[in-house]
């Protein structure tokens, strides 16, 4: 297959187009840098079969030569209200990227008669009141909200994705992607895993907000690239959730990431309201379980010691001045 | 002022360009006829205070001359399945109409530093589980049924007027509309006031679904229209509900129809999946009312004796062959 990525810098994407090639395809990857990153793509120079193209996907896309699939995984994705890349500080970019990237992809998508598969969220289910969620629940987003920037352009992608399936029979996919890290992630997501690893690797003692008994579910980025691509070659076209059910408290969790990187330390802090890290959420999978027969298989352990290595590079960088630190001067909103 | 009014020859729109110019404004109306009517802005002609220009709004648009307010009433809104107006049916078009719609009219009122008003709708609150609904309320909507065409572009185009509102400091009003009727309104609109009122003057026994203890809430159009235009002169950013809370069964409500009109029958028939209207909303209108000093004037009766002359003459219309009648052939979905 010969595949257009967008948001091909991004930590979802630049994986995404490893997996990809891996696989034997071809890759069309684009981005228009404002969230993406250069160095994620730095190890595909020279790869013949990876043609990159520096765009916007709010404007419309031409791609020479034929496609068979299209994947549009374009948008700021960090909730992080205190970086420069969280999506609500880029409000009209991140809305522009889901409503006409979408509808500019999928008119790519037509106009090659290729497959399509949009990169949808967890954050469609905005703060739920079902626990586990399943595919079937409607969600509970406030639409005017600062975070709507995302979840209504997330939504709107799906809805405008499954019109174009049953109005102009693309052949469409929906992944619904919750929590995931590794390798590529943004340091200053304003998430815990790049919070606590990179306070973990700094020798400080981990921040925990509250008594640390609030949990979260994160899914290793090979697991989802797995899942992801399952999807991709399967028949299915309702949305599919794909993420790690485990659960784990921030406590066990912060006690894990200083067990495996040798630090030492807790600070509690009163619980803030967590505006940067979603509520909990947690995927119910038995959709990508029974469809596509996937099931994540790296435990946390794993995860993070597959992880520590990139974290560990970033600070060597940090620490030879080579590049800004993004967090400095930030107060982490980590759980 | 000088106002933009997109959507300018549909039901509301038209009626909202005539209040404009009631009210001493000048007026620059556009749409593309997708689902209005040329027949709603006949009257205007010669009017030397309107302008009409042809567009669709999801292309970029120039509006040569100053403007003072946009007012965004661009979208097929009929949710009647069975009609070629019905948004289900311009699942693309609907979506365009509030996304980039949106865009190009949020980024016209930025241009000319003008207010914006983004007409809203009930169906944001989807199939609620709140009764009445306040503005508070995140609503229920089905981010990939059929109706999300509809509901989500609507979602969308509140949040990214929002983020306008926010972000670039635009200075944005935003009116939830409930259920309106009156002249103008399609009368294969689906819903149960055109349907009604075309059974009984063509004196047929009205088509009442179950037992007709379902309820309805109409809101006469002169009355919403009162209710948008003091939102524009307000400063008020937040979304605003402009409806009529009279809650009346669609049994009273038929009895009511034939008494006014002097037909007879009520025809009972199985109660069906009501795809065609929604299903029951109300809006608390405290808002309005707090802010806007607003309340619905016009009783359901007046209101319909109102409407009455404009199916009359469009039932006539139709015995003289001058016109298509666009409800042959379509089973009724009214009630």
């Amino acid at each position: 297959m010969r595949v257009l990525v967008t948001g091909a810098a991004g930590f979802l994407g630049s994986h995404l187009c490893d997996r990809l090639l891996d696989e034997g395809h071809s890759v069309v990857g684009m981005d228009n840098f404002i969230t993406g990153s250069r160095e994620n793509l730095a190890h595909l120079a020279g790869e013949e079969r990876f043609l990159f193209i520096r765009h916007d996907v709010s404007n419309f896309i031409f791609v020479p030569g034929k496609l068979d699939a299209v994947m549009h995984f374009a948008s700021p994705a960090s909730p992080n209200p205190h970086s420069p890349f969280g999506y609500v500080n880029l409000p009209i970019q991140t809305m522009k990227a889901g409503a006409l990237g979408t509808h500019n992809t999928l008119g790519v998508a037509k106009a090659h008669n290729a497959r399509f598969l949009l990169a949808s969220t967890s954050e469609i289910y905005g703060d739920p009141l079902e626990h586990p969620q399943t595919e079937g629940y409607w969600g509970h987003v406030d639409p005017i909200g600062e975070r709507s920037v995302y979840d209504e352009a997330k939504r709107f992608a799906e809805a405008l994705t499954m019109a174009y399936h049953r109005f102009h029979g693309i052949d469409t996919r929906i992944v619904r992607i919750f929590n995931t890290y590794g390798p590529r992630m943004h340091t200053d997501d304003g998430r815990v895993v790049p919070n606590f690893l990179m306070q973990a690797l700094r020798g400080q003692p981990l921040t925990v907000y509250g008594d640390g008994q609030q949990t979260r579910s994160f899914c290793y980025v090979d697991d989802l690239i797995e899942g992801i691509y399952r999807l991709l070659l399967s028949d299915e076209h309702r949305p599919v959730n794909v993420g790690n059910p485990d659960e784990i408290t921030i406590l066990e969790f912060a006690e894990t990431i200083n067990q495996i990187s040798g630090n030492q330390g807790i600070a509690f802090h009163p619980m803030q309201r967590g505006d940067g890290d979603p509520q909990r959420r947690q995927p119910d999978i038995s959709r990508a379980r029974e469809l596509l027969g996937w099931l994540p298989v790296v435990g946390l352990r794993e995860g993070i010691r597959k992880t520590i290595p990139y974290f560990e590079e970033k600070l060597s960088l940090l620490h030879e001045n080579r590049i800004k630190d993004p967090s400095s001067g930030r107060p982490g909103t980590g759980s």
